[in-house]
C-alpha cells in the first residue's frame, strides 16, 4: 500500500467534491508505487491548517505537492508561496464557466512563484509529471516511466491494428 | 491629509507597479475625508506578512478592505480567508490577456467567502462601493454621496448642453 | 420568522425562473436571522415600479440590495443607479453563454456607480457579503460571522479526517 | 442643417468619450437628411432624465432611438424598457476588454424588450439600420438607400479596377 | 389566420433544424395579426434560390426579413447584401460553441451592410423588433405593443405578488 | 511574372484595406510561379459581381480560391456556396475583436460546404495550401515545396547555430 | 469496398474515443467512391510510428491527410511537419472547453507549415474538401461534386416546400 | 558562464522571434549557476532535427526542457512525446490572440503526456520552476531558492515601506 507514510508526494484539494477527478492522481501514484498522502485543506476556509501542512510536509520530506482546485482556484498558487518545493496545479471544470476561471487562476501566476499546471480536469497528467519530478534523480522510476510510455504505445497500435482488421 | 492613522479603509496591492490604478482608489477616499492606509503587500511574496497585517488591521478597526491584483490575483480571496470584514477585489489589466484572467481570478470565489468585484482597473468604483458600506450606518457620509451623485449628474447635463448648444 | 418587515436587505430578481439560485440568498439570511424582503421585479418590464421600490426599500431603512440577473444583466446596475446603498450583483448562468454575459454585464459597471458582484450563481456569496456589511457596523453580527467561519472550517477537517481514516 | 428640430432619430450616449465613434451616426443621417437629435444623457449617472427624455422624444415623434454604451452597457436597454420605438444598440470598444462586455451586454436582452444591436462600434450601420427602418415605410428614403448601396458598390468596383490596372 | 398571403415580414432559416427555434417568431407575429411567410432557405446550399426569393419578397412588399442560423451564421448577412429592407439576425445556439460563433458572424457587420442582431436564440425578441418597425409608421400596432408591454408588466407584477403571499 | 492570365489561383478580399496581409499571398504564389489574379470584391457590398466572378473564374480554369475577410467574415463562406473548387479562408485580425470573430465566422462552416481555414492573417499559409493542392496533381510543384520545406528548415538551423557561437 | 488499398486519403486520430466523428469523414469517402485508410496514430502516444506512416502513406501514393484531434490538438500540425501533401485538421469537441482549445491548437498554425482546418466535429466537410483537392485534377469526381451539391440544393427546397404545404 | 556544457536544463524555441522572452529563463539559470543550453529548433520545421536532440540531451544528463512556443504552440508537446524528462511549457503571447492560443495548445495535453504551463510570457517562472525540479534532489539549490524567496519578500517590504515613508 502506497499511501501516507513517509510520502513523496501531497495530493492537496479545497473540497471533498473534487475527491472523483483528484483520485486518479492518487491511482497513478499508486500504480507507480509512490507514497502520497491525499487532503482536504482549502485555501479559503482553512487558510491557517493548509500553511501549517505544506511547512510540515516539506519537513517530512515532500517531495512534489498536486493540487486541485475549480472556479477561482488559488490553493496552488498559496501552497506555491510557502515553499520552495514544485507545486502542480490542476484546474477543475467545476462550476458555469467549465474551469476556463480555474485555469487562468493557476497558470497565470506572477514572476517568482511558479504553479506547473496541467489540462483542465488533468489530475492523470499531475500525477505523471509529479513521478516525471522524482525521477530526475531515481534512474529507477525513470526505467518505469518508459516502460508506461512503451505500455502507452503498445495500446495505441493495438487499437490501431484492431480497427483495420474489422 | 486623510491617510494612515485610525484608518478604516486598506488599500492593498501585490505590486508596486499596480500604483498608478491603486491611487485612484486613495484620491476618492482621500475626496470623502475617509482615513485609508495603503499597503504592498502580495500574497504569493510576502504572504505571512499579509496575513499578520489583515489582522492588525482589523483589530486597529479597519472596516472595509480594498485588494487589486492583476494576472492569477489572489490577493483579494487570501484576504478574504483571513477576516469577516468585507473585501473589494479590483482585477488589473495588466499581462496578455488584459484582466479577463484576474477578473475570473477574483469574483469566482467559492461559497463561504465572497470577495465583492468591481471592474476591471475599477478602484474608483472601489473606493467608492467602501464609502456606501461604510455610510450605511453613516448618514453623514451617506449625504456625502447624494452629493456626490448630484455632481455626476451635473456634470453628464453640463456637457449634454454644451454638446447642443455648439 | 424574518423575512419581510422592517427588512435590513432587499433580494430583487427580474423573473420567477431566477427564484431557486436566489432563494440561496435568503436562506442565509434567515440563518443569520437578518430580516430581509424578497421581490420579482425587472428592470426591463416593470422599469417604473422598479425605481418605486428601490426609493420606498431605502426610505424604509433597507441597508443592502442583492439583485440576480441573467443575460444582458441590467438589474443591479439600474438600481445602483437609484441608490447610494451597496448594491450585490449575482450573474446567474441562464442561456445559452452560462453567464458570462451576465457577469460582464454585471461587474464592468462604468466609474461613479459600482455594483459589488459575486461569482456566477453565487447567491449564498451574495447574502454573506450583505451581512459582512452590515457586520461592519455590528458586533454582534460580527461575531456571528467568526462562528459562521469556524463551522466552515470545522467541516473542511471533519472532511479531511474521514478521508484520511478510510 | 438636419439636427434637432422634429427629429425623426435620436442619438444617445453615456459620455462624451463616446462622442467621437456616435458622431459617425450623425453624419450619415446628415447625408440622407434625416433629423436627428444627439444627447448625452447616462443610465447610470442621470437615470430620471434619460427616461424624461425617452418619454419626450417619443411624444415629438422620434421613430428610432441609437443608443451607444461601453462597458456594462445598459443604456440601449434601458431605453428599450421605456418605449415601444426600436432601439438600436452600439457597443463601444471602451475599456480593458475591448467591447466584448459591452456587446453582450447590449444583444443578450430577455424575451420581451428587444435591442437591435449592431457591431462593436458600428455606429455608421445604427445609422443606415434606422434610415432603413424610417424607408420601410417612405419609398423616397428607400430610393436614398438604393443610392447608396448602389455608391458603395460602384467604389468596390473602382477600387478593384485600380487593382488590377497597376 | 396570418401566414403566407400579402406578408409583410418574411421569417428565415438555413434548415429545418432550426426550427423549433424560429417558430417562436411566427407564434408572436401570429399574436400581433402580422402577416408572414416563414421559409427554409440556405445561404449556402441554395444561394441562388435565396437572392430570388429576398428580391421576389421585397417586390411582394415584405417590410422586414428574420433570419435565423447558427455557427458560421452568414444568413441574415447575405440577405441584407441584397436588400434595403431591415434584417434582424438571430443567432442560434447550435453546435459546440453554443452561439458565440454564430453571433459574432452575425453581429460583426461590417460598414455600410447592418444586420438589427438579437440574443442567442432569441426569435421571440426577433419578431417584436420586426413589430416595432412595422408600428414605427403603424400607430395602431403601436397600441397593441403598449398593450404587450403591459401585459408583461402584469404578469410580473403577479408573480411578485404571488411569491410574497405565499 | 506570373498574375493574372490563365490564372490558377484566385485571391479575393472585400476591402483595399485588406491588401497589405493578402499581397503576402500573392507574393508566395509569384515565388513558386504560380499565376494568380487578385481581386476586391465584397460579399456584402457587389454580391451579383461576386457571384459572376467565381463561376468565369472556374470555367477559365482556375483551381483553388483563396478569401480574406475581417469581422463578420462571410466571403470564403459564399464563394464556398457557388464552387466545387477548394476554398481557402484567410481570417483578418481587423476590428475590436482582433480576429476571432472573422475565425469563427470562416470556419464554423455547416456540413455541405466546407472552407479550408488558415490562422489569423496567415495569408502566407493560404498561398502554400493552395500550392499543396496544386501539387497534388504537379510532381514538378511538390519538389518546389520540398525545396521550399528544405530552405525554411535550413534557416531554423542557420540561426539556430549563429545563436550558440555568439 | 473503398477502404485501404491504393487509398489516396488517409484519416487518422490519436485515439479510437475519436472514431464517431471521425467515420463520418470516412461515410463521405465511401459515398464518393475515394479509397481511403482510417488509423488511430497519436501524435504524442507514437511519435515515431506516426512520422513512419506519413512518410510511407505518402510513398504510396496518398493525396491527402484528414487528421482530427481534441484537446491540444497536434496531430494535423504535426503531420504537416513531415509531408508537403494537403493537411485537413478537425478540431474535436472532447474535454471541457468543448473544442476551442483544438480549434485554436489546429488553426493558428505558424507559417510555412499550414493546415487547413474545419470546423469543430467538421469530419463530414473536411471529406468533401479533401474531395474537392482531388477533384481539382479529376473532372469526372468534380461532377460527382456539382451533383452532390445538386442533392443538398434539392433536399433544402424539399424541405422548404413541405414547411409551407402543412 | 554558466551556458552549454553538461547542461542540466535545454531551453527550446521554434523561432528567433521568441529569443527576447525567453533569454529570461537563460538569465535566472545564469543567476542560479545552472548550466543550460538554449537552441531554436521548431517543431514544424525542423522536427527530425528536434527529436533527435531531444534524444541527445537526454544522453548528456539533461534534466529538465523548456520550451517557449507561441500561436499553435506544439513545441512543448512534441518534445513531451519524446521523453520522459519534465516538459516546461511558456505560452508566449504573439500573434492577433496574444497567447490564449498558445496557452490552450500547451496546457490542454492528453492523458500520459504531460506539459508544466506556467503563464503567457512566463519564462522567468519557467526557469524557477525548472531550478525547484533540480533542487528536490540538490539541498544546496534549494537553499538557494530559499534565499531567492527572501530577496523577493525583501524587495517587496522595501518598497512597501518607501511608500509609506513618502
Amino acid at each position: 500500500m502506497s499511501a501516507n507514510k513517509n510520502f513523496q508526494v501531497a495530493i492537496l484539494m479545497g473540497s471533498d467534491s473534487d475527491l472523483p477527478v483528484m483520485n486518479q492522481a492518487a491511482e497513478v501514484l499508486t500504480e507507480f508505487e509512490i507514497k502520497y498522502q491525499i487532503r482536504i485543506l482549502s485555501a479559503h476556509r482553512v487558510p491557517h491548517k493548509l500553511q501549517e501542512y505544506v511547512k510540515e510536509a516539506e519537513e517530512k520530506g515532500v517531495k512534489v505537492f498536486i493540487a486541485g482546485a475549480g472556479l477561482a482556484a488559488h490553493l496552488p498558487g498559496v501552497i506555491a508561496a510557502f515553499t520552495t518545493r514544485p507545486v502542480i496545479g490542476v484546474p477543475l471544470a467545476s462550476g458555469a464557466l467549465k474551469g476556463i476561471d480555474s485555469l487562468l487562476a493557476i497558470v497565470q501566476m506572477p514572476s517568482g512563484v511558479p504553479v506547473a499546471t496541467v489540462a483542465i480536469d488533468g489530475s492523470k497528467n499531475a500525477a505523471l509529471l509529479a513521478i516525471q519530478i522524482l525521477a530526475s534523480a531515481n534512474p529507477i522510476l525513470n526505467k518505469k516511466l518508459l516502460t508506461y510510455k512503451k505500455k502507452m504505445e503498445d495500446e495505441v497500435l493495438r487499437k490501431d491494428s484492431e480497427l483495420n482488421k474489422s
